[in-house]
């Protein structure tokens, strides 16, 4: 076949996902060639959505001879094992210089190893988190690539035609090597967590603090969703909010039973957190959040055991609104910092370079977290690249400061009523760490000398000092 | 050599654990052969801390020979590839049914696989938690064994003799196969973390709300060490408090610096938390701590930055001290509620067996959690092996009925004072959590569901629905 005859990209792995960024592809003018382990899986998808630019191939080998040089080959089969049997059959085909895409929702460090063994076979191996779900594959995802920045230009246009766009620009950006895509789409869906679950904290408060209902609160959400907290998360939680059941009286949201379920990724990223010496509190409790709710039977009995008092309503509903607003977006504004913090501790510890701002730029669309917020990101990294953490930039330490007092305020008013907010005071807490000097960490460096001679620095002379506390007690 | 004139066990390791634990076991009656890759280290062990029960040996061969069968050899190296190495030399010596000890600090996974690899060699492998540092090792450590029940027994006599010993009981009992023993030393460490933070917290309180002398404190703690809250941990942090400086003028507690260190057991118990799906909240929370006092530069001007108020002294002191005495031993029993828990989740996931009074017991004595506090956590198990969590059972689910207005109003003053309480906030929370039915999960559910399809459970039947939320909205 001429070159110039040849398609321009292949997508392995035709279920929901792979199937509608093929689509997504193909729609932008780009010629697809399509596979899937399954050849039915493939022919039922050139048959139910015939597309011009796609072609269905039977085999890998005539997959890879249809493409033009270099080859671009994503990968969209489930994470693990599926993704290394691909990339090994793919070997056989693939010459110097080709490009394997892997846009599932690979482990990071799987995308690190992939990176270097293929880097050392001259092919080039990208990780790139894509998120959006379904619907985000089909019409505009957020994308994250990771990989060698060189061979990023080859599939750069491609990627940000595809890509969800905010006011024109593409919600997508070159991270760094080998798994940091992988990585930012972890810590993504980590402060997802976090803001998810400050939502539903602060819609719990309205229902039982605040004794709104159901309309009202939609209604609130709304009204957040004209300011500050602008957002898809708290405009879904208002449309959430005033659906009917449609098989019975009253509203869907009070049928759902409180159990809920995760994939994988906020446990990563609270994994990480542990593992790299950064303390990301509000992604750690959210999950611990749904870790709570899972287990429903032993906290009916424990309801049963321990009685609850009844929540005390707040007078001043209007009041409440306020400080409710404030909270969640002083809360959103901390649990941003120890996200992004994390990501600085990875870029040390796995050798990247990060843009921070160029970060902030991808998730604006297409994605779960997108909000007006990060535009305020985007700018006190432009305004700092090495900016230390988020809240000493001039804009979020005011916003911190003005809202602080909402904050501590509702978690009182919480703490008093039983309420449980395990992510409300995580926020509060960090923030009332980091902004102490001194600490009660003498305390523990003295008991770790005392009864492990681990040593203890001073502040008034430099060293390292051991005391023979027992021999002096 | 005759069999009776063979020694009776091994220790291979001579840096200051392994040492004193040789001479432990040699105290005991026992007679042992000992071995360093660095023969000087053995030859200088022998010249400086001369035993009858002791002999040196210069190569693997002579040891393992010098033992009577089955063998028993203890390894007492860093953890990590150097224990494997150490067992693939020795398996070219040892026979069937020779008993392999590892002594060390050992990350439990390291410990499964070598427990199943040997198992297939027919050698017995027994990953041992030894807590209590040096002195632990030299006059009687906490000893948490994990391997074949059946081969247990042929080094049961031994490990007990050089056990702890609580009223002539020894602090050491069989836990379950594989990586158990080091599983339950890393829970037990960290629990250990948390305890040390809730009484750094403590002491932070006492001198910035209650305005003590660090003498007064030492006095309080002195106090609560004769009561409740009795143990290893309260007890020398009431000697620290009275060390005067040996430098300068002043007490030396407030020459230490806040920022702690960390050696990985807090941080793989954390992960492990996450990793299983069980909140302990309190453990991560103390070694977030940790982390949080690590960065003390930005602390520096963080406080800076963000003014923090004068602490307002609390006026009724008698009251405060007993604030502090119930809210220690509040969040003492939630914490061990969510390590206990942690380990329930553990024998679930890696197909062991646990006797939990067992394990309390081992505990009592010889390590550093080491509290009076564990006779009920052992009576708890006596009364129901199969207890769910330890707040329901009678004597703990009384005490913290009795103690929970203390945590919570102490946490509330904290919360007012702008005062750093990381861990206190955290047991409060899972209580708040735990003893709430109802919680705000279906509300991440519905948000799950709307952007991801992720579908959710009913509260009035059984099933699994989806809801059309884009359509409808």
């Amino acid at each position: 076949m001429e070159e110039f005859m040849k398609n321009n990209i292949a997508v392995i792995g035709l279920s929901v996902m792979g199937k509608n960024l093929a689509l997504n592809i193909a729609d932008k003018g780009y010629k697809v060639s399509v596979f899937n382990r399954t050849t039915s899986v493939m022919e039922e998808m050139i048959k139910n959505f015939p597309h011009q630019n796609i072609q269905g191939k039977k085999t890998l080998k005539e997959l890879v001879e249809s493409l033009e040089k270099p080859r671009k080959i994503i990968i969209m089969v489930k994470a693990g094992g599926a993704v290394d049997s691909v990339i090994n059959q793919l070997l056989e085909f693939v010459k110097k210089d080709d490009i394997i895409i892997d846009g599932g929702n690979s482990f990071f460090k799987d995308s690190e190893r992939r990176y270097k063994t293929l880097k050392e076979k001259n092919i080039n191996f990208f990780g790139v988190g894509i998120s959006g779900g379904e619907e985000g594959a089909r019409k505009g995802p957020a994308i994250m690539p990771g990989g060698d920045k060189e061979a990023y230009n080859e599939i750069k246009k491609i990627l940000e035609d595809i890509s969800a766009k905010v006011n024109g620009n593409p919600c997508i950006n070159y991270t760094s090597t080998g798994g940091a895509g992988h990585y930012v789409k972890m810590v993504h869906n980590g402060i997802e967590y976090g803001d998810m679950e400050i939502i539903a904290e602060s819609y719990y408060i309205l229902k039982n603090i605040g004794g709104f209902t159901n309309q009202q609160i939609s209604d609130i959400f709304a009204k957040f969703n004209k300011g500050k907290l602008k957002s898809y998360l708290i405009d879904i939680t208002s449309k959430i909010l005033k659906v009917k059941d449609p098989d019975a009286d009253g509203y869907l949201i009070d049928k759902i039973l409180d159990k809920s379920g995760q994939k994988g990724t906020g446990k990563w990223t609270t994994i990480q957190g542990a593992d790299l010496g950064s303390c990301i509190s509000v992604i750690s409790s959210a999950l611990n959040a749904r870790y709570m709710s899972s287990i429903k039977d032993t906290r009916i009995l424990a309801e049963k055991e321990f009685k609850k008092n009844e929540y005390q309503k707040f007078a001043d509903r209007e009041k409440l609104i306020t400080m409710v607003e404030n909270s969640l977006y002083t809360a959103k504004i901390i649990s941003y910092a120890q996200g992004f913090s994390l990501l600085r501790q990875a870029e040390k510890e796995y050798s990247w370079t990060f843009n921070y701002a160029d970060i902030a730029k991808i998730f604006r669309g297409g994605c779960i977290i997108q909000a007006k917020f990060l535009q305020n990101i985007i700018e006190a990294y432009q305004n700092n690249p090495k900016l230390e953490n988020l809240v000493f930039d001039t804009f979020f330490k005011e916003e911190i400061k003005k809202n602080i007092d909402s904050l501590r305020e509702l978690t009182l008013l919480a703490i008093k009523n039983e309420l449980p907010i395990m992510t409300f005071t995580s926020a509060l807490s960090y923030f009332d760490t980091l902004k102490t000097a001194r600490l009660s960490a003498n305390m523990i460096q003295a008991q770790r000398d005392y009864f492990g001679a681990h040593t203890f620095n001073r502040i008034d002379k430099q060293g390292v000092f051991h005391y023979d506390w027992l021999k002096n007690n």
